[in-house]
């Protein structure tokens, strides 16, 4: 067994098994204590609830209650293995929810004979959180489950998987092309891979000034055109007929590789026949499509991002979902729109840009850490996403009319 | 407003709405935390699991999570309010499930179209936890979705405001009737309430011994008996047929009396009416069906209990779920049966046969407790509960057949 494998094994079932547990927020050991937690005096907020339910956020943990939703589809890269395998990504994000933003998040692992039944047990279950982070969920069901769920449901629904990679994803590609010398709109875009990541992708980036017809949409069966029988879900949005059927006709004079697909799909050629100063994001994990020693041997000129920590620019979803969350939960919004997507994106762009604290960079593993071809994207242990990305999410919440409360105070 | 009522606001507002939070039991500082936390060692635990479900007890909170569910259609005795003002409750059951048996407990708070709509949303997301405590939910719908879900549910269900309502009114009752010299198989019993806490208990006494021909079941309607036409779920059981039509009637010579219906409804004649040396439990909350001031002027012979802390002999649920659910949780039991449930009785029933700590009785303002009329069920602040009650849980557990662990060594 190799020594990660037993680490990991270990972590999860020493001293006690899993990764959290409940703990109480208020004192429970007197007779009197229990008399104000349950009965007679639970009696008193349960009355005030039931004439007015925005009391849950006053009353009960629903404020600060995220829900971590999956039905096992798809399992970080390992496929449909259903709910209850899930269990330990699950609670692992809730763990990163916890450790990172505060937030408290449970994992509810949902069995399910179809689409319809899924959206109905958590439809069912939603008022009992304050925000639901729907996980590993395979394409293109997740579509049509988290549409449904936005409609239906009392508190933000928010598919990781599809738009904390898109966050992520378009603060480092904005920025590495600010690098590189080029503007989005006029940028050349391959997207390797038309899953979830891929479709929310490529949907942010046009909402950020990409141009639909520059977007060469790629699924294993080649570019999505129109004579194509087989496109279902949202791939029709993406059809381009511009030319390329295939992944390495498409690279020719791109300036963009966005991949979120499988291992070493892409090769040295496809690369060399992108355009001068590409940017670069093989982010499948933990093998990339093409790595970053294959890259530099081909291309000097080239921004290269991965997913993982043991190269420069990780795109790393926990740079945003527990931040975003927490904005969110914070001005009570009743909904995750695009401005507060786009709001993340800016703040992980803008805090880029900042000078890297010490404490950073030793975290990290490096020194002189400055923005750049290698630093594209903040650290994941950079403490300052917390206010910088939350307070940027509260006031696109606020702005865009979708907040229930006004920012508090620590966010002005 | 009254002091008790802004106390328990207060207790439930400051300084955290609610009372519970989730809290993480790893380490989750470092780079390389989160890398055994989360991805990629992550997928070590969740390939385990795949190849073999139970693996989820090694490797997740599973083992020791308790899902406190409910559809908000009979909270406390308020009634029929709606799901989310059940919250404050349903958190106050968590928060009793981690103080009594560390017990990490999350609350659900089901919406629901129908029964059925109910139990399946349930059933999708049972497999999240170790156990499922359902909570206020009213009758008789309780009965038919407790059966399904045991029916169809890997991990034990278990309905409280029935079940753990019997055991401490059956343990109590016992040991009343054994200091009055009467055995419970020709003990005259009338059980006032016809609903949740009324069904489970006198099939519980049944289960201990109790004739059911000397049972005189009373809904709003009077005695159940054959000739009416409007007895649904599990009345029809109960039909007695021997003379009673009323209350009144049927406390002439009734030797028990159980009280699980509401306020003030027992007369000092129907009290007065009953045999020698009587065992009365009022269990109404916060206001008995009569009142132990009135019994006693009525009654000098009486053995008297409520579901009050202000009075000897309070029938209160804490002493019993937090630690049934910790014997069965630590012996993985399958489902929880009537051999646990009378196991826990018993339990209880040895116990306040016990000399009480003297910390015990400090605690609960009194001094020389002993065995006898003011003392025939232990205090819930009585630290032993803990070790016998789940000690004699998980024994029966392995014991019936229905445990998939042995006997874990503290319990021998």
């Amino acid at each position: 067994m190799s020594e990660l494998r037993q680490q990991a094994l270990d972590y999860h079932a020493f001293p006690v098994p899993g990764k959290i547990a409940i703990q109480l927020t208020k004192p429970a050991e007197t007779a009197h204590d229990l008399t104000l937690a349950y009965s007679p005096g639970v009696a008193e907020p349960v009355l005030e609830i039931a004439a007015n339910p925005d009391e849950a956020y006053r009353y009960t943990a629903k404020a600060n209650l995220v829900a971590v939703i999956t039905n096992g589809t798809a399992i970080l890269g390992l496929g449909n293995l259903g709910p209850l395998a899930a269990k330990p990504v699950m609670e692992g994000k809730a763990l990163l929810f916890k450790r990172f933003a505060g937030i408290d998040a449970i994992d509810i692992e949902v069995s399910h004979r179809d689409n319809d039944d899924f959206i109905r047990t958590v439809a069912n279950i939603a008022d009992s959180f304050g925000g639901i982070n729907l996980e590993d969920i395979k394409a293109p069901e997740c579509f049509v489950i988290e549409r449904a769920l936005i409609e239906c449901c009392d508190v933000p629904v928010f598919h990781d998987d599809q738009h904390g990679t898109a966050i992520v994803t378009a603060a480092g590609l904005l920025n590495a092309l600010e690098i590189q010398g080029k503007s989005l709109p006029d940028a050349r875009i391959v997207c390797l891979g038309a899953g979830a990541a891929g479709i929310a992708c490529m949907d942010l980036l046009i909402a950020c000034g990409a141009r639909r017809e520059h977007i060469f949409m790629i699924d294993r069966h080649g570019v999505i055109r129109s004579e194509r029988t087989d496109l279902n879900g949202e791939k029709p949005r993406f059809i381009n007929d511009s030319g390329p059927r295939t992944l390495h006709e498409a690279m020719q004079q791109a300036d963009v590789f966005v991949g979120v697909s499988g291992p070493d799909l892409v090769s040295d050629a496809d690369v060399a026949a992108m355009a001068p100063r590409p940017v670069i994001f093989a982010c499948s994990n933990p093998d990339p499509e093409i790595s970053p020693e294959r890259v530099r041997d081909v291309r000097s000129d080239a921004i290269m991002g991965t997913g993982r920590s043991d190269y420069p620019n990780q795109i790393n979803n926990v740079l945003c979902f527990p931040f975003l969350f927490r904005g969110a939960l914070d001005v009570r919004a009743r909904r995750i729109n695009t401005e507060m997507k786009k709001a993340a994106v800016d703040a992980l762009r803008l805090l880029a840009h900042q000078p890297v604290p010490i404490e950073v960079q030793a975290a990290a593993g490096v020194t002189d850490l400055t923005f750049g071809p290698d630093y594209v994207i903040p650290k994941p242990m950079d403490p300052r996403l917390l206010p910088v990305v939350a307070r940027a999410v509260a006031q696109a919440a606020v702005s865009s009319g979708v907040a229930r409360l006004s920012l508090p105070d620590r966010y002005r």
